[in-house]
């Protein structure tokens, strides 16, 4: 089990599920790998898969276990690449502290692919700089992702990513000329060619930011797509089957992205036991692991409007409470109309409905990463982070492609929704936006994340918003003051509300 | 200007806006204040003030200003209670250094009635206890609030509290037996009977957080009245006096309130530059101090579901992007319907929308203190924060006497929407959210709160929501299983979804 040639290219602490799948993933295209893990059972896990899928290349024994982090470390070419995939917090500092005393030098670049918050990473990479070169990689597309090729966002100094990139952008998921992922799920049998999911998103903590920002936008994507669901079983009656269906069909469009894919499967599935819809027999309460609302807090902080990721977030919150709903059931009884219409116009409405709210979602998303921007100092190219999205993670879509054509073309692109192509796409479909928050309303089908999409659509455009009312609202009880729409830009003014005749004064 | 009687029971540091009339307050009923302010003119502000409103106490000299801090505390009648009334933050720790410096004692106590953050006042509980008693109070009400009546939220040690609480009843807002506001705006004439708007709400942070979540709720009432005065104008197309008399209207009967009370007022001016409604001349760019955001982010940190805060919150965000709105709204063309619909109806419509969603918001806020009490170990009295609500502070309102009603009747209500009054009130007004929310819709007015509030109550009495959708998705791309709604509760199943068969299994 022990070498020490120094012949590996590449170390890893930590062989869970992540960190095992990125191994054989590395190792299928040809990089030495030295694991270690504490748990001696998941080294020995490694090295039997890797035995069981890849008989032929037994010999070259392109993946070596090790029993300590000083043999790990001794089996790596200088200077040495070490990933460490462990739970998120205090456990990477572990790590970190233990591999300065097993005698990781200066030159060394850790590399943290697990769910790390940004700010951690910002703090890592200033508190170990005089150890080793501390640098981030956000892993997307979870384990199958991770062992065929996930969508990597790395964020750290540029010259550790000139060191990673080879490896990077070798083990990375792929995507042909039109944006369409390359799937390769055969070990051994690696996709080399197409476009890499992945690209240098700046340094410190800029690629976990980025990966927090992808998983809000997921979060909204679920939801948006569970309300579809809800409505077109709750308006129209249908089976989970035959809503299968209907994604399956919807998939061939505009709509075409992993998620519908994966819910037209879902919801064609029977259960074995009870021969119900399968989904039919699981538990509606929703667990969540922390980065959606992160990027709901994130937003909030930075005063960017993120009500379809929040209105997601509280949605899975909300979902946990059965016993509580299950009792309001009971109490609250619903004033709802059942209107006539026909089915495939409510059909049509929903598909119109989540390709629109899609859209609105991913607007907020990416103006959250342009005020992360100012707020943390980073540059982003909106087209790489969509692009390095084709594929490999959880949210890809055609879709994407539309993003990175929209920011190729602009660079400067205030928000998504004035490019061309999706002013257009709402022109033409935001009728079905309208039509599904209708009839949710109508009927008392909650649908949270479509409202906030709506709002935030009609919000957006809205050239004249009622807060004129509300500031006079805040100068009446606090003298916060406002802006006249005839006065000079920053000339704050007041009305003294209790006095004779209401004067207002320049204050 | 000196005195050194130690004739004063309360000293004052600070005697800005808040500083100065909480001070004018204290003297009103009675009690000597030896004030102390950096600025020299500051406290020459508030001698002449007293001076001016109350001649006929000149000579008892019930303020006294003080030349620094050693001069005030030797001023005060032991055990000290010295007010801190400067700007939240790290103002506040440097006048408790400074305390300790001029010789503060250990029984004495100095009490933060800024609005800072929680977290700060449980911090600096622990941290100068050593050197006195901190205790937080947080004052809403504004100016005039401060200066005859303001709601005030204690949190701190009970031994302090004891010692503070004749002199915060009597200067606290007062209610009659109906829960209505006593309300006196005469110098020298403070009212004295009624019940106080002040009560103990736990130890150190509870006084400042229950304050921020009332500024929360707050932000959730104004942005509502702002979107049903929107929904006015566009729909109807009514000018600001017809939808100001409205407003007064609707003050007479279930929304009576202070907030709706100004607007009322607000909607009625004339802005006598131009003749133009005064509220058109304002910009629609609404200011935030804070709170708002914290309530939210706290809200989203425990998992408690708050979109009608958060989205008022995003709502003044978005409205600061006049420029970008602007643009937009010259690109994003709106595609609605404008049908025919009776004024009384979207009137009636509205006024039931307004109400129903305000249940709603105030339900929100509840949960996120109930969720507060377990995350910071406090014990809220649900009902005391009602009433001492129901005076003094922006959210006074006469439905606060219909909340405390609901948790005098069950202390341990799950839900406001749960009681019986609140249930009655939604099963006979949702009809008018629904028709706002279908008309906003329909018209593309943004109508963020009234979205969510329907979306949230329709979610809330779901006894079936789409999670379970969301939990198969989450199974299936991240191996994150399912609780089966034939299960035992906690028994987590996986199906394996890339195998033949999708066999599902116990994990």
């Amino acid at each position: 089990m022990l070498n020490t040639n120094q012949n590996c290219n590449i170390g890893f602490v930590g062989l869970g599920v992540m960190g095992k799948n990125l191994a054989l993933n590395l190792a299928d295209h040809g990089y030495r790998v030295a694991g270690f893990d504490l748990d001696a059972n998941k080294i020995q896990d490694v090295l039997d898969t890797e035995e069981r899928e890849r008989p032929d290349t037994k010999k070259e024994a392109r993946i070596i276990g090790c029993s300590n982090m000083e043999n790990m470390l001794s089996n790596l070419a200088k200077p040495r690449v070490v990933v460490v995939l462990v739970p998120a917090g205090q456990p990477v500092d572990i790590v970190c502290n233990n591999l300065i005393k097993a005698g990781i030098e200066s030159d060394d670049i850790v590399v943290d692919c697990g769910n790390s918050q940004w700010t951690d990473t910002i703090r890592r990479e200033a508190e170990y700089k005089d150890y080793f070169k501390f640098f981030g990689t956000a892993v997307s597309g979870g384990e199958v992702g991770a062992r065929f090729g996930p969508s990597l966002m790395p964020g750290g100094d540029a010259d550790s990513w000139k060191h990673l990139q080879p490896m990077w952008e070798a083990v990375a998921a792929k995507v042909d000329e039109n944006g369409k992922p390359i799937i390769s799920n055969t070990p051994g049998k690696p996709v080399t060619e197409g476009e890499p999911c992945t690209a240098y998103l700046g340094p410190n903590g800029a690629g976990h930011y980025v990966k927090m920002v992808h998983n809000g936008i997921e979060y909204a994507d679920m939801q948006l797509i569970c309300e579809a669901y809800h409505l077109l079983r709750s308006l129209l009656g249908y089976e989970p089957e035959e809503i299968g269906k209907l994604f399956a069909q919807w998939n061939q469009g505009e709509l075409d992205s992993y998620l519908v894919e994966i819910t037209a499967d879902i919801l064609q599935q029977y259960d074995a036991a009870t021969g119900a819809p399968l989904v039919d027999m699981i538990l509606d309460s929703a667990g969540q692991k922390g980065t959606g609302r992160w990027t709901s807090i994130s937003a909030t902080q930075m005063g960017v409007p993120a009500g379809i990721i929040s209105e997601s977030v509280y949605a899975r919150a909300l979902s946990t409470l059965t016993t509580e709903r299950e009792h309001a059931a009971g109490i609250l009884t619903a004033e709802v109309e059942s209107g006539e219409i026909a089915a495939e116009d409510v059909e049509k409405a929903i598909e119109e409905a989540l390709y629109c709210a899609k859209i609105c979602a991913y607007a907020q998303g990416f103006q959250i990463m342009r005020a992360a921007e100012k707020e943390y100092d980073w540059t982003f190219n909106f087209s790489d982070i969509a692009k390095i999205w084709r594929g490999g993670c959880i949210i890809r879509a055609s879709f994407l492609q539309r993003i990175a054509d929209a920011f190729d073309g602009n660079r400067e692109l205030e928000n998504l929704l004035l490019n061309d192509y999706f002013a257009d796409t709402m022109a033409k479909k935001q009728a079905g936006l309208r039509k599904a928050v209708v009839l949710a309303a109508q009927s008392g089908v909650p649908t949270p994340a479509f409202f906030s999409a709506l709002a935030y659509f009609d919000g957006y455009r809205s050239e004249v918003l009622p807060a004129n009312l509300l500031q006079a609202q805040r100068d009446y009880f606090g003298a916060h003051t406002y802006e006249r729409v005839d006065g000079e830009p920053g000339q704050k003014y007041h009305t003294f509300w209790q006095e004779e005749g209401r004067p207002e004064r320049k204050v």
